[in-house]
């Protein structure tokens, strides 16, 4: 993190905040409201923690204007404070900037092209007829296969792979592990063994995406899979081969994608939820955590399978119940039927 | 992908295939229906693309019988058009073929063997004892422990992981971030604290099989953890120890299989299922998408479990029934005996 | 595996356990009651297996003193035979110790610390201000980014990133291609795209943890992610930024667990669980595989959700019905009234 000293007035200024109180308050860092000193920064979005603003002992706090009253302390007041917050803290921790030049220990290919302005790390490997833009950042231990592009400004933080076809557009982060472009599942089963149906599509990335660590993005069979840009993926999710997702939309850790998915723009996709092959999902669709997409979604909304968590106990009741709901079902139509 | 061209009479002599049309028809490429030109070859197999077939521009189309009547262009017939797809796709897409030697940049210790025809590449490392056969490739920044064998022919893509005593058979494609013969995890209470179990077992993967990325296969704790023949994983299924995975089984992403399962040939796990420990499954079970298995099977079939997708709130309202289940359904006996 | 010989008595008075039979039977490994010779010895823990001892041709077997009584062979009786097995088998599977030095293809900055008793092996990447204690073992193809501390006698294994401002205690074990310390999840919607909130925080890791292959835990916000002492993660496991997971804790492989999650001591998490983020769980909780926890838990116990595997016939007959359930329950409501 950087040291840098910022009053509540020049933030008040910056970011297009209300100051109320000490616009000659000093700021070194930011911190949690129960977590913060007097030259700290904090901010409250989440009212669960509403409760914490009292005793916070922080020099400048972020509040929604309804959460202002009434308090006698240093604020800015914001329409959203967690974009407040996340512009300020930004201030001290501003993303790396590429140290141009290619780490001896690299290994690049005669055939590849890095930009005289882009960095390559220690024990990277580039490939044949790849290309990496300026201001691009590939981080140690990186292999990047053939025929793949790193867009201008773009980085890969460490031992992340391209495998092939892979292109990124600008500015995408990808986090430690991920691997885009190993080849989708495809096979078909002859004569009683499987047979490795090739795939020759790429994967391209747009522009502000975000991939997380030891995400998998599989290559298409004849086309691309594609992300448009701002896509935002968390850890460990994997998208299968001709998957399309559209821009904004952002998925929790540990989701799974099968193959020719198609999901619209600004959905949100939970933790470890599921989406099954060959189907599509409309723009703002909400899909609750580790419930399972069977269908496509053509109305926009908030989706859920799976039952509540219970004592194993009574769950184990419920869960021998549901084995016999048909029986059930018809024994209660039987029922009424024969009440008249 | 290789550029040649082939005319449609060769292509249905080299796969025995019956020709209908134009047999001098040439293409160089594969597609699929919707975006195939005139010397682009694609191929009709889900039924749900059959409406493309007609507006399709594909020089060649593979089909199957049925699909075939009343239609006035060039066309390969196949008992599966699948399979005649994959073969073909493959002369654009051969897979790759060793470059012997071991690059100047990896780390190979004296006491491993290589073959004079494998290839190893920048940044790979082999440990003591280990084996690489004739024409295998292990690809960029793969790490090789002890005492492994990569068989004839077999293939690490990049970035691959075998930790100790992983023996592969031949032509084993194993794709980026897989991890096998890491640790199972083996542990036992003592006095209010963890203490491991050690993992003396090793990994057995048959000839022919196929992993996925980021996958992990974790060895065995007295004896292997065992996939046969022809199983083909997808990415990222953790495979515990002393797992045995029968020949021809293919599992789809995300899948979890918990130690000492086993589980037979032929069977397909869908995406995200979970296969609790010490059961067994036998040969030619089907499990759908996220089901979790929790007992052994003996019969062959399909087999779900878990809840449908609903809107949020009519969901939250079944989800709160299914809590009361038992008591429901002790109302309805209750009224059933009422009722005379 | 080392060689090496051991009495029945030796071992007996070693581990302070019972010995039956011939005090000088010699045994030089471990196997499973069905696999093992005269010249090894095995155990019976799980009931399951208790059919294979008449049968087991072993040197030695380590029981329980209820399965001691009428076997006429040599035993080790024991209060739990899965402790003391673990304890025998690590004889001949010492875990491995350092080998002082730095391996000249690894890339150390200068601004690194590493102690003269640790090991840096091949191809490795060390960042600035990071430090390496005595004893520790810092794997083949290892990336450690800034600000980073392996403790004393930790390991590991081999490919693992330590991303930034990440700090292992004393005798972590971490397997291949785990990633710690990533940026957590944290996006703001402002006008229409997704900025990034700043990850400044850590993550702590306490002594004697074992993080499994392709784990990934990421860093805090503003504070730290911890794992207290002993805490057991197995393979694939996610776990999102400022979660705390209580000492001797295990996790089975797959879970998820949602950011600011704090979960108690001496929890079990079963395999592909999922813990929703900002909730808590108590100590001495079991949460049954492929669960999802989606509110705090305050009493200890066992917890499910989910419903049982069937057939894929009947199990749509059930979903079908849960659907319905609400509408189900009312009408039984309705018979109930009806019926005086």
């Amino acid at each position: 993190m950087e040291s840098s000293t910022h009053t509540a007035a020049a933030l008040a200024e910056r970011f297009g905040l209300v100051l109320r109180g000490d616009g000659a308050a000093e700021i070194d860092a930011v911190a949690t409201l129960a977590g913060a000193g007097p030259r700290q920064l904090s901010f409250l979005s989440n009212p669960r923690y509403r409760g914490q603003l009292a005793g916070s002992a922080a020099g400048i706090v972020v509040v929604r204007e309804d959460d202002a009253a009434g308090l006698d302390r240093t604020l800015l007041v914001a329409r959203d404070p967690y974009v407040a917050f996340a512009q300020i803290a930004a201030l001290f921790d501003p993303p790396p900037v590429a140290n141009p030049g290619v780490h001896p220990s690299a290994v690049v290919d005669a055939g590849a092209e890095v930009d005289a302005r882009a960095e390559v790390g220690p024990l990277a490997v580039i490939g044949a007829r790849s290309r990496i833009a300026a201001g691009a950042i590939v981080g140690p231990g990186c292999v990047i296969g053939e025929d793949c592009v790193v867009g201008a400004g773009s980085r890969l933080v460490a031992r992340v792979t391209l495998v092939r076809r892979v292109r990124l557009g600008d500015r995408v982060l990808i986090h430690p592990g991920a691997v885009l472009g190993a080849d989708g599942f495809g096979l078909a089963m002859d004569a009683g063994r499987w047979i490795k149906v090739p795939q020759q599509g790429g994967v391209a990335i747009g522009d502000d995406c975000e991939i997380g660590a030891n995400t998998t993005i599989d290559r298409g069979a004849i086309e691309d899979t594609v992300l448009e840009e701002d896509v935002r993926l968390d850890n460990q999710i994997q998208v299968g081969h001709n998957v399309r997702i559209g821009a904004h939309t952002a998925m929790a850790g540990c989701v799974a994608v099968a193959g020719s998915a198609v999901i619209g723009r600004y959905c949100l996709i939970g933790g470890a939820a599921g989406i099954v092959g060959h189907i599509t999902i409309c723009d703002r669709v909400v899909i609750q955590a580790m419930s399972l997409v069977t269908s496509s979604i053509d109305v926009p909304g908030e989706y859920s399978s799976g039952t509540p968590l219970m004592d194993a106990r009574s769950w184990r009741r419920s869960a021998a119940r549901f084995r016999q709901l048909d029986a059930l079902a018809r024994q209660v139509q039987a029922l009424d039927k024969e009440k008249t």
